[in-house]
C-alpha cells in the first residue's frame, strides 16, 4: 500500500464498481495518502430546480472523494461505508467543471474522521459547498454489511 | 396553498424541473402540508461498490423530500433551498422500491427544520438512512441565489 | 442487564462519576433500555448573553442522555463514548425545568445511533433543540481512550 | 467595527455577560475580523465519567468562539444565534489549557457558516474535537427571540 500505483490501482477499482459514478459522470482525477480528488463535468441532467448543480450530487461526489481518501489509509483486505456526513452549502453550485477533495482529519483502527469539499475548477478559492464524515473501516466481511458492523 | 390540489400542484411543478429527479428515476408519491413521500425503483445504475443504492443517492432522495416538505408550508411566491443537512447511514440500502419522507419539525419565516427518513417498502419500519437538514425561505430573488442570501 | 434496578444502578454510578452533571445541576429522571430522561432546573448560572439557557449546556444534557440511552443496550463492561452529534437549536430555552430525553435509533455492536430532544417540563410537545449522534461501544480498554479506538 | 479596539470591546461586553463563562472559567484570549479563540483551564468540575473535559463543555466552548467569530462580521447593531452545529470528538480532550478558535467560512448577511476546532495549549497541532455550524445575524429584535426568527 505504500506503492502509488497500486494504491492507486486499488481505489480505481473500487470507483470503476460504483455505477453511480458512470452515471453522473464522475472520474478520479488524483488519488495520495489520505487525499483523493474527483471531477465531474456540468450536466444538465444533475440539475435542481433552479438550474444549479443540485444538492444531491454536489454530496454524492463529496461523499465519494471523502470516502476514498480514508480508504487510502485503510489495510488492503478492508472495505470503507459512510457512517454519516454532514454537508453545508455555501453557494449556489454553479461552473463547467467541478471537484471534489476529500481529505482525512483524522484516522484510526476502526473509525476515520474525513472532510471534503467542492469548488468549481474555475473558482478553486471560493468552495461551493463542505462535507464532513465519519467513514467506518470494515474486516473480515464477504458481505460488506453495515448494518451487521454498525 | 390550504387547497390540497394547488398544493401538489406547485410542488409537482417545481419537482418536474429538476433534471436529477428525472436522471434517477425519482417520483413524487406523496403531498401533504409539512410532509412529502418521493420514491425511487431501485436501479442498478444507483448503486455503490458493493450493490447497494449509493449514500449519495439515498441522500439525494431524502434532501428533495426535506426541500418539498419545508415547501409546502411557504407563501406561494417563496422558493426553498437547502442550507445545511446531516445523514446517517443506518443499514445497507437493499430493496426493490425505496420511499423518501421528510417532515417539518419546525416551521419558521426564515428557516425551517426538517427531517427525512428512508425505508424500503417492503419493510417500512426499519430505516435505512435519516437526514436532517434548515432548509431557507427565499423570497424576492429571481435568481434564487444562495450565496447573496447567507 | 434485563433486571431494571441493575440497569439503572449501572447507568447512575456512571452518571455519578460525572462532576459536569453536578456542576450545572442535572439529575438522572428516567432510564429504560434505551431511553434515559435527564433533568435540569433552571440556573442563572448556565445562560448565554440573553438570559436563555446557553446552547453549550442544552447540548450537554442531550449528549449525555444520548450516551447513557445508547449505554442501556451495551454489555455490562462496555464503556459509551460519543464519536459525533449534531444539535438543532429550534426556539430559545426558556423554562424553570428542562428535560433531556435520549433513544437510540439504531442499536449496534460497535456504534449506536441514538436522538435527544430537549423540551421545557411545562411545554413537553415544543421541543427547544434536538440532537442526534453516534456513539461507540469501548470494550476491553481500561483507559477508555477513544483516540485510540478511533 | 474597522476599529479593532471596539470590535474587541463590543465582543467582550457581550462575552461577559454568559454566565456560563464564567461558571466554567473560560476567558476570551483573541479577537480578530472573522476570528475569536477562547482558553479554558482544566478543572475537575468539568470531566465526564473518565476524567475527561466533557464533550459538552468542549462543544460549549467551541460554540461561543464560533458565535463571536461570526459575530465579529456582523453589524455593530445585530446579535449572533446559533441555528445549528455538529460536533466531531477526535481524540479524549486531555490538557491543562484548552484553546477553542472559531473562524468564518462563510459571512453572509443573514446565515454565516463557521468552524470551531479545539486544542490542548500544549499540543496545539492535535486537534481534540472540530465543531462546524450556522450563525444567524439577528436584527432588530429587542427581545432576541431565535424561535420568531427561525
Amino acid at each position: 500500500m505504500t506503492d502509488p500505483t497500486s494504491l492507486e490501482a486499488r481505489v480505481r477499482d473500487s470507483f470503476d464498481r460504483q455505477a453511480t459514478m458512470a452515471l453522473i459522470g464522475a472520474r478520479l482525477a488524483y488519488v495520495g495518502k489520505g487525499e483523493v480528488t474527483l471531477e465531474l463535468p456540468f450536466d444538465a441532467r444533475l440539475t435542481q430546480q433552479h438550474g444549479f448543480l443540485h444538492a444531491g450530487i454536489s454530496s454524492t461526489l463529496m461523499d465519494t472523494a471523502a470516502g476514498y481518501a480514508a480508504y487510502t489509509l485503510m489495510p488492503a483486505e478492508a472495505e470503507v461505508l459512510t457512517v454519516e456526513f454532514k454537508v453545508n452549502l455555501l453557494r449556489p453550485a454553479k461552473g463547467a467543471l467541478f471537484q471534489a477533495t476529500g481529505r482525512v482529519l483524522k484516522p484510526g483502527r476502526s473509525l476515520m474522521v474525513v472532510e471534503a469539499r467542492l469548488v468549481a475548477a474555475e473558482a478553486p478559492d471560493r468552495p461551493l459547498a463542505l462535507l464532513n464524515a465519519t467513514m467506518m473501516v470494515v474486516l473480515d466481511r464477504p458481505d460488506v454489511a453495515p448494518a451487521s458492523k454498525l
